[in-house]
């Protein structure tokens, strides 16, 4: 198998082609499955040739890894305009195409399979989750956030992620339901966190003021702390 | 170092001293930093000994792993009786004891380290979620549950679990409030999922008809419910 074309490629776009290769088939079968020889085949290059630029398996996958995690991380990146509960629904949108374009790789990442785990790839996650969680923040316009809030949004991360996975596991259920189930949860899981902190209410409350009033999300809040409280 | 008093040990009690001896030490310290060396002075053996009954750190540390996992996933059974809020609740107080006491290896299991991620380790962990979920079927009385509610249940959990562990890193909420917050979360959860599915919401209502009827939990799902309807 080959590429058909062959040039000489420089040495970062040789490598740059092997990462997005390498990606593509990571995401597609869980990694382990995934040898050096169909890497090679993939990109229309040598095994050895794939040994020159990246000394094993682990380190193409770790390249991999930082792209897909750059691009993740970019996904809850939008515009600082409209409804906290729109942004985040937009968010979600772009989270949940990632997860269907990443299937296999996302899942066997999160679920620890032996060729990952290594302290590198573990650093990558966490950095994709706090770059997630510091989004947030700043969609909540907040800067210094009290524990609970910061227990609120980071555990609210962790449903996210656990979500994607159990959707994955045979997609049961519509990937728009989800999407918008989970800015709800975020709605109803801040909403507890409020009952238990005078602060966070207030701060919730200021951060819901530009939503719209009769949107779903700001509906359940409202009564949501009116309850609580 | 010795325990004082030496005896012959069976190979089946040596094996489980060991593995008690390992579990505190694992328990109490990152699993990566402790040596062979450390658990046979803690037991009062040579370290060849200890090879004799396990043949490496990582099969002693699954076999601890197994009796933490054991005593763990046993923590979810509580009497089927009072309301499921009530029992959500003394769950919880079970589940962040043993967190409490396991904390630093809980943590590093948790999140991954080196020497844990092992396909082993990771099934344990597996085992216990399931276990879990298994349990809460049974508290809520629902044999066969629809997608929704298994989602729902599947993701508290790993709430639950990240919880616990932005918990222990630093402590900064007190434990009881987390706990009662935790199965607020349940209901705040179940509620919106409820949302979605008129067949959950019959069932969360059945659910929690022996609830009472001034409980927070009651107060909380009932009202959601009727908002997300």
């Amino acid at each position: 198998m080959s590429t058909g074309v062959r040039r000489r490629m420089g040495v970062e776009e040789r490598r740059q082609q092997l990462i997005g290769v390498a990606l593509d088939l990571f995401s597609h079968r869980s990694p382990d499955e995934v040898s050096i020889d169909e890497i090679a085949a993939a990109a229309g290059i040598s095994r050895p040739l794939v040994y020159h630029y990246f000394p094993g398996k682990l380190s193409l996958y770790e390249a991999a890894l930082q792209r897909a995690s750059d691009d993740l991380a970019g996904r809850f990146v939008v515009a600082q305009e409209g409804s906290l509960g729109g942004r985040l629904l937009r968010v979600m949108g772009r989270f949940f195409d990632f997860v269907d374009d990443h299937g296999p790789g996302f899942a066997a990442l999160m679920r620890g399979g032996p060729a990952v785990g290594s302290s590198t790839t573990n650093a990558l996650v966490d950095g994709v989750r706090h770059a997630a969680y510091l989004q947030i923040l700043s969609h909540m316009k907040v800067e210094q956030p009290p524990a609970r809030l910061e227990l609120m949004i980071r555990s609210w991360i962790s449903l996210v992620e656990s979500t994607a996975l159990i959707w994955l596991d045979g997609r049961r259920i519509p990937r728009a339901d989800l999407e918008r189930q989970l800015v709800h949860d975020f709605g109803a899981l801040a909403a507890v966190s409020a009952a238990y902190d005078d602060e966070l209410a207030a701060l919730l409350r200021e951060s819901l003021r530009n939503e719209p009033g009769d949107g779903p999300f700001t509906d359940l809040v409202v009564r949501l702390i009116a309850l609580a409280s």
